[in-house]
C-alpha cells in the first residue's frame, strides 16, 4: 500500500548503510527495521504483509549502537532530583528538562538518582519518577529512580547528610516507611536501591527487596568481605560507584572491592540480572555469580590505573554511569546539592565547598565511554557495552534494552567512530529521531 | 657403542610415557631427552651420532615440567642467609643443607635473599651466595642473591631493622658501598635488589644496576604510582611481594599496587626481562611493559580474593614465591629472624613476637602452586609456569631455565596431577635424579 495511507506510528523504518554492534561484533554494511518504537525482524514482514519499508534512513556508514543508559543521575542544569520543595508542577518540568537534555548525549534510558532523604521528600518526588517511555520530545526513558540511601553508612556518607540515615532493624518494613508506597509498585517506581550490607537489617530486606523486581546495590559503606558477599548471596547483584564511598582495598580484607576477586560464590541460576561469563568468571559458561559494578569515569573520582584492575577482574560487570548532579551542563561555580555547598571546579569534578569530598560529577555519559575506552585499551565494542548492555542486564530488561535485538526498543546512537573517538552524530528514542 | 663405554656425564637420556608441558600446553605420551645436565634434540643425535637413548626414563604417565625456581628465600631449617657470625665454613654448610633440602619440593634453583643487614654482613655472606649449578648431591642451583633492602621505606619496614636502611644520595657508589665488591659481579653474584623507589637516589642509580645484569624489584616502599611508574621507565621490572609492604591500594593514588593496571608504560623493545604479552597487555602483541609481581600464596599474607584481582589484571606477571624464613620446616615455636623473636604459628605464617607484624611464612612452592590455582580458578599449566617460566623471565635465564625447550637445564619435576591436585613424584637437577 501507498506511503502515503499509513499512521506515522506504524510507518517502517530501514536504516541502511550502517556498521551495527550485534552480539558483541562490529556487522558492516547491514540493514536495521523498526517499527512502533521497536526493533522488527524483516523476514516476517516480507512473509506476511508483503511490505517493503516505508522509510529509508541511510546512516553513510556511521556506527549505529544502542542507546546509552545511565543508571545513576542525581540531576543536571541546576536541578537535582532530591529537590522536593518547589510545587509539583515545577519539579515534573524540572525531571522533564533533564530528561530531554540526556538525548543530545545518545542517553536514551536512566535511572533518576534521590540522594538520602527525609520520607517526606521520598513520598512528594518518588511517584515523580515512575517508569515512563522516551520519546523525541519527552526525554529519555525514565526507568524508575534510583535511590542511594538512606541505609547506608556514616562512615562512607560522601555528601549524604548523616541525619537522614536509618537502619533497617524491622526489615522491608523500615524501607516501605521511608520511601513511602511507591516501593509496592517494584521496579515501576524504585529501580535500584543503594545500600550498605553491614547496616542493621539490611541484609535480610534483600530477598523481600528483590522480589519486587528492584536491583540491589551495594555502596556507601565500610563492610568487610564476608559482609559484602553475604548480600551478594542473598541478591544484591550491584556495588555503587566502585572504589568512592567503601573502604579502601586492603589485601588482607579486600572489603566491598574485594568481591570482584571472588572465586566461591554460588553460580547464579539464570543468566537474568548477572553478568555475563568471561574468561575470569569462576564458571566460564555459567553466568557470572559476582555483581556488576558501576564506575564513575571522569579520571577524577577513579584513578585510570584502578579503572582497568577492575575492568581486568571482572570486564562483563563494569557498567558506566555519569553520578552528575545538578552542576552538569552549568559553568564553574557553587552550587546546592541536597542542601550542602558544592563547588564544581573547570576540570569537571565537583567537591563538597571547601573540602577534598567528591560530591559527583558534571560529565556526559559519551565521554564516559571515551575514557573508559582509553585507561582499559580495550575494543570499542566492549566500552559500548558497559554503557548498553551491562546496564540492561544490570537491570533485568535486556529483553528490551541495550541492545539491537528484535524486539527490543528502536534506541539508537549513531556515532562517528573515525579517527579512534567517538562522536554522537544522530539519535533515536523509542523509534523517533531527536532534533540534536 | 655400547653403554658401558660410555661416561656417565655423556649418557643420553630418555622419558618416554610422559606428559610434557611444552610452549604453555600439555603434550600427551612424548618424549623428552636430555645429556649433560641439558635437554637436547632427538633428530640431531640420530643424524650426526647416529645413537639412541643410553638410559629410558619410564614417567609412567606422569606431567613432566620444568624445576620450579623460587626468588625470595630467606632460609629454612633454621638457617637464616642473613646470620654472618658463624665461621664461613658454617655458612657454607648452612646454604647447603638449604639448597639440598629445597629439591624434594620440586624447587631446583633460587636465590638465597637476605634482609637489610649492614656492609659486614652483605660482605661475609655475599660471597657464599653467587651463582651455582644445581646437583643431585649439592642442591638446588642458586641465581645469586636477592638482597631485600637496606634501600627502603621505614614506613614499610615489616621485620626488616630499621636502623641498617640507607639512601642513595650518591646513585651506586651507595650501592656499591654497602653491598661491597661482590656488587660489580652483577648477576653472578647478586640476581635482584629490591628497593624503594622513593628513597632519594635509588630511581636514578637504576639504569647502572641494570647494566650489570641486575634485577630490580620495588618493595618496602609507601611509593605513589608516579614514582613507581618512573622506576619502571628506567629499568625497574618486578614488585617484591605484592601487597605486602606497601601503600594499600586507594583508587584515587593507587601506588605500588596501581602498577599493575598501568597503561601509558613504555613498551619493551626486548622480550627479556619482561612478561610476555596477554590479554589485558597494552600491546597485544608485544611484551607487557608492567613488572613481574611476586605473590606469597599462603592465604595469609595476601586474601585469596586479592591474589585473583591482580592475576586476571596482569596474569603473565605472577611469580610465586614463598619468602620462606629460617623456620620453615621447623616446628611451631619462637625464632630468631635477622636479630628479631619470631613466632610460627600453626597455620604456616610467621609473626614478629607479640604483634601482628607477618616476618615471612613457611610454605612451599608447590604449595604455593596449589593455592594460586585454588584461588584463581586458573588453569595447571598457568599456576606451574608462574613457578616456572616467569621467574625465569623475571631474571633474563628463559633460555636456560623455565621450559622444557632444547638447550635448557634438565631441571625437571615429575607431578602426579589426578585428582585435581599435584604431588612432586621425581625430581631431576641438571640431569641428575634426585633421591626423594
Amino acid at each position: 500500500m501507498p506511503t502515503s495511507e499509513i499512521k506515522e506510528s506504524d510507518k517502517i523504518y530501514k536504516i541502511i548503510n550502517a556498521r551495527l554492534l550485534i552480539e558483541h561484533e562490529i556487522v558492516e554494511n547491514a540493514y536495521l527495521w523498526f517499527q512502533n518504537g521497536k526493533i522488527i525482524h524483516p523476514q516476517n514482514l516480507f512473509f506476511s504483509a508483503r511490505r517493503d519499508a516505508d522509510e529509508i534512513i541511510d546512516a553513510k556508514g556511521l556506527l549505529v549502537v544502542p542507546g546509552f543508559i545511565d543508571t545513576q543521575i542525581n540531576g543536571s542544569y541546576g536541578i537535582d532530583f532530591a529537590d522536593y520543595e518547589e510545587p509539583v508542577e515545577v519539579l515534573q518540568k524540572n525531571i522533564d528538562k533533564v530528561a530531554k537534555g540526556l538525548l543530545q548525549y545518545g542517553c536514551t534510558a536512566f535511572c533518576p538518582t534521590v540522594v538520602s532523604s527525609a520520607a517526606e521528600v521520598y513520598q512528594k518526588v518518588l511517584p515523580l519518577l515512575n517508569h515512563r517511555k522516551g520519546s523525541a520530545t519527552g526525554g529519555a526513558e525514565i526507568l524508575g529512580a534510583h535511590v542511594e540511601g538512606p541505609f547506608i553508612s556514616v562512615l562512607k556518607k560522601g555528601a549524604h547528610k548523616q541525619a537522614v540515615f536509618k537502619d533497617a532493624k524491622n526489615g522491608i518494613k523500615d524501607f516501605d516507611e521511608v520511601y513511602g508506597p511507591e516501593l509496592l509498585k517494584g521496579n515501576k517506581a524504585v529501580s535500584i536501591i543503594t545500600m550498605a550490607p553491614e547496616i542493621d537489617g539490611v541484609c535480610d530486606a534483600i530477598p523481600d527487596l528483590v522480589a519486587r523486581g528492584i536491583t540491589i546495590s551495594m555502596g556507601h559503606s565500610a563492610c568487610r568481605i564476608a559482609e559484602a558477599e553475604e548480600a551478594v548471596t542473598k541478591g544484591a547483584n550491584s556495588i555503587t560507584h566502585l572504589f568512592n564511598a567503601m573502604q579502601a582495598f586492603h589485601h588482607r580484607d579486600p572489603g566491598l572491592i574485594g568481591v570482584l576477586g571472588a572465586c566461591d560464590l554460588p553460580i547464579p541460576e539464570t543468566s537474568v540480572g548477572h553478568p555475563a561469563p568471561s574468561s575470569t568468571s569462576p564458571d566460564r559458561k555459567r553466568p557470572d555469580p559476582r555483581p556488576f559494578y558501576g564506575l564513575i569515569c571522569d579520571g577524577v573520582h577513579v584513578h585510570p590505573n584502578s579503572i582497568r584492575m577492575a575492568y581486568y577482574s571482572h570486564p562483563t560487570g563494569a557498567v558506566l554511569v555519569t553520578d552528575t548532579l545538578s552542576a552538569a551542563g552549568l559553568p564553574s561555580g557553587i552550587y546546592q546539592l541536597g542542601g550542602s555547598e558544592v563547588e564544581v571546579v573547570e576540570d569537571g569534578a565537583a567537591y563538597i565547598k571547601g573540602t577534598t569530598t567528591l560530591a559527583g560529577s558534571t560529565i556526559t555519559i559519551v565521554q564516559c565511554i571515551r575514557n573508559f575506552r582509553k585507561f582499559t585499551n580495550c575494543p570499542l565494542v566492549e566500552a559500548i557495552e558497559a554503557a548498553t548492555l551491562h546496564p540492561a542486564r544490570l537491570l533485568g530488561i535486556e529483553d528490551r534494552k541495550g541492545t539491537l535485538n528484535v524486539g527490543g526498543d528502536a534506541d539508537l546512537v549513531f556515532l562517528d567512530d573515525t579517527n579512534g573517538d567517538i562522536a554522537v552524530k544522530r539519535v533515536f528514542v523509542a523509534g523517533e529521531e531527536v532534533k540534536l
